[in-house]
């Protein structure tokens, strides 16, 4: 088939490499980009326009991705799909127009980003949502999943954007949240040596590109606050039991936790 | 040498395992986990009594620790190390006695327990923080140095203890406070499929037994409560921002913490 890939970049890089074997590739990006990816065969050439193709990866940010789908000119009953970490702002910010939209999220990425950090085996065995609503294109989502599967996705989850939201607020986007403020002590300047792997996997989603995330947080906003509220409340439980030096209260909380943790593990 | 091991868990049954090689390794533990040390040959005998071994290393929980080195008779100028994770509350509750104490916590671990997920290669390329202070003995310390190096310790910090506790709050008990209140979401029962790594990395040691970690936390205490107010600070920086819609606040926040992730990985 030939997909055109809006924004090479870790995720759109790494899906061009991954279905190139079985694809032709249209790549659109910075000019620089494309050369790169051109140079190093990564996408089989630069879209010059975007209403001849019947598949369109919107690899791009958020803000950037609902620009691109509203402002363009694609082909009639195209399959067009995104990969944002957000889901109902995009589905309700697109205008209805000539082609099908799918929802799409990769579970999958690192902690650096750009087309030279892409990898053809970043979707090997990672999971890939689909987010469907009433109009959502039965065949169309079946599209996708053909294509998505070629690059090497191992499982398929289709719900609505509303419950992505709520579940990925909790298990990415809060994550990033408390990654990034957990960096933020003066101590770090003294932490080599000292750890044993916690430090590094509480911090490795640190360096966030701010722009993008911000966005992405206010896109989710609602849901996030709710998983930051509770989060902090945890932890003013185990503030309050040191504070007041109560063994039993902290004994408890983390008992609590051990528990969940420990279920969901089974 | 001949070493005496107390405590064969993890950590103990790990430097069993890595140490038997070059040594003779006499265990003390449940009688359970003395005939399955026996058996695999993890130990080469049980001990019988303390008195005899010129080496002795305590890999027990903080408190038991602490009884173990002063309820016990050991052998004249014999060294005695620990492994625990905070060394001021230990070097000052153990009384002065015959034995050369030297305070060691090897920076490696597993989100599991006992000597059925001890591995000889848990220590290599590891760092092994040993604490220091006015009254220690340093041949002693060259001692442990060397037996620890044949263990597969690639580095070794030596510092003072209350040095270790400041650091160590950080690195390592205010992450495992983290990891544990992180799980308290109810959310948490639809995360499957919904990571693509961030989530695991963040969960990995919820689950730790909450009878050692209360010890160890309330035995530094003041360290890990000015590490957890900064943090609480610093999310709750991000909450407000989102909270008043102020976009700008935020990105400056995430902005600062990807600042320092960045300049720590150089």
């Amino acid at each position: 088939m030939n997909i055109l890939i809006a924004g090479l970049g870790l995720i759109g890089g790494s899906l061009a490499k991954a279905l190139k074997p079985n694809n032709k590739i249209a790549g659109f990006d910075k000019e620089e980009v494309l050369e790169y990816a051109l140079k190093n065969n990564i996408i089989d050439e630069k879209a010059e326009r975007f209403d001849i193709y019947d598949f369109v990866i919107a690899a791009l940010p958020p803000l950037t991705t609902i620009d691109f789908l509203n402002n363009n000119k694609f082909k009639d009953n195209s399959i067009i799909t995104d990969i944002c970490g957000v889901k109902e702002a995009i589905e309700k910010a697109i205008v209805k127009r000539n082609y099908n939209y799918v929802g799409c999220h990769p579970m999958a990425g690192k902690e650096v980003s750009g087309i030279k950090n892409s990898s053809e085996q970043l979707f090997y065995g990672a999971c890939l949502i689909i987010t469907e609503n009433a109009d959502t294109d039965i065949k169309s989502v079946e599209t996708v999943e053909r294509i998505y599967k070629q690059a090497g996705f191992a499982k398929i989850i289709k719900c609505s954007a509303a419950y992505h939201d709520k579940v990925i607020a909790y298990t990415s986007q809060l994550a990033h949240i408390v990654s990034n403020a957990y960096v933020k002590s003066e101590t770090i300047n003294n932490y080599e040596g000292f750890t044993g792997g916690s430090f590094q996997d509480m911090t490795r989603i640190a360096a966030l590109n701010e722009d993008i995330w911000t966005d992405l947080f206010f896109l989710n906003r609602e849901n996030i606050l709710k998983e930051l509220d509770k989060l902090i409340n945890s932890l003013k439980i185990q503030e309050n039991a040191l504070l007041k030096n109560d063994r039993q209260k902290l004994k408890e909380a983390l008992k609590n936790g051990r528990i969940i943790k420990q279920s969901i593990n089974k």
